[in-house]
């Protein structure tokens, strides 16, 4: 009955030293996670490299032939430590220039001619063959090549971006989960039961997540899966058996077959 | 004079399902990338990957050969997709089962043996060789082979893993920085000179850092150095360049960025 859900998969890669050194603290990684999830892409890796040309074009070519999409974040600015379009046209073994579209686009915001100077010109360098993406915000626009769409490092104009990407976007069955609270069940008296669950209903990804707030763990037990009627099975699996412990009766029955 | 500075460097391998589906958002990558800052070490790559061995076993094995340290977050608790011991075991080549260090350890949180259950036990399982690395919250400990360190993923046992692994590690010359704010001069502005001054002074990593509220942007430009008296000439340069730019003309209206 239910045929094989096409996933569809993706990679992140966050470019900048600011992210290594803690200068910054990355925000696009869970952003771009909730996106691909909403829209029912697998997010797969992620990899957080600096502003090294080899390392962005070894990241690049290793995620690039294994996922259906690259995504990556920073280094489009007009700065000479912005180099990712540099280093995409390498990986991609295409020439880069000023790109005529993007020299447009620039110009709406520096209408001025004395303005849109080498530093601002320096945003429209597009490797050759990419299309634009649009930045609403400040103009300077991402690119795409392949299958690979290059990004703003600062979080709302790489949200623009995304929003202006995510139609063009092939997507999969989503992955739709449900979160059962323990009820302050630590992990250790369910662990052994709930493995139990998991191996009865291979169909489902089942998680354990224990937060800390200094004082007591809460957990709460994941399910995921991309078809609802196998998750609502293993969910009620999960309920009974929290239920079960929660009231170690004997006699209480177990809520499902 | 200056000798050739000692550089030691580190990875990061955050393990979970829940950090690339947006459910959890990571914080140890900013925390482990502040830690390593302040203690001399280079964090010069991060990646995170599913809660799949292979995965973890592969990003593993292409990290701990190529970095001083790898440092690992998540996955070592007491539920069935808790698989790092594992994985590192496999990775590594090791065998792995109970270890009397970490049962003694968790014996200290559940003294009645009844508690000490299979599932809890499972956080008992280090590979053969390994270290403990002591968890002064919840007990369960992390471990260490060879260069490898693994630790839990929630954020404050993760740092108090990281305080007892800290003085344990080989340090390097701690990379210096100082921070300068372009008083409102936009990116584009000053592109090509900050360029010059990144030329002329190649000791120093110079990086600049749009951040936007909504209204406007606003730029630091960071430079990091080994070398204080290296530091301290580039930032006087940068320094002297955004006051040329600032002063010449003030009659002229600021761009916006």
């Amino acid at each position: 009955m239910a045929e094989a859900a096409p996933v569809v998969t993706a990679a992140l890669l966050v470019i900048g030293d600011e992210i290594l050194s803690g200068r910054t603290k990355d925000k696009n990684i869970g952003t771009i996670a909730d996106y691909c999830t909403a829209l029912g892409i697998d997010l797969s890796e992620v990899r957080v490299v600096p502003d090294v040309e080899d390392e962005i074009v070894a990241a690049l070519n290793a995620m690039r032939v294994r996922y259906d999409y690259v995504f990556t974040t920073g280094g489009i600015g007009p700065t000479h430590d912005d180099i990712t379009a540099d280093a995409v046209a390498k990986a991609f073994g295409v020439g880069i220039s000023h790109d005529e579209r993007a020299v447009a686009m620039l110009r709406e915001r520096f209408p001025n001619p004395a303005d849109l100077n080498e530093a601002r010109l320096r945003m429209a360098r597009i490797p050759h063959g990419a299309g634009l993406i649009e930045n609403p915000i400040s103009k300077a626009p991402g690119f795409t090549i392949g299958n690979v769409y290059v990004m703003a490092g600062v979080p709302s104009i790489m949200q623009a971006m995304f929003d202006a990407v995510a139609p063009t976007l092939k997507t999969g069955v989503k992955m739709l989960s449900v979160s059962l609270d323990t009820g302050g069940l630590p992990e250790g008296a369910y662990g052994t039961p709930l493995a139990a669950v998991q191996k009865a209903h291979p169909g489902v990804i089942i998680g354990s997540y224990p937060s800390f707030d200094g004082q007591r763990f809460r957990n709460q037990i994941v399910l995921r899966a991309r078809d609802a009627a196998v998750l609502e099975q293993a969910r009620a699996a999960v309920a009974a058996m929290l239920e079960t412990l929660a009231s170690p009766n004997p006699a209480a029955p177990p809520a499902t077959s």
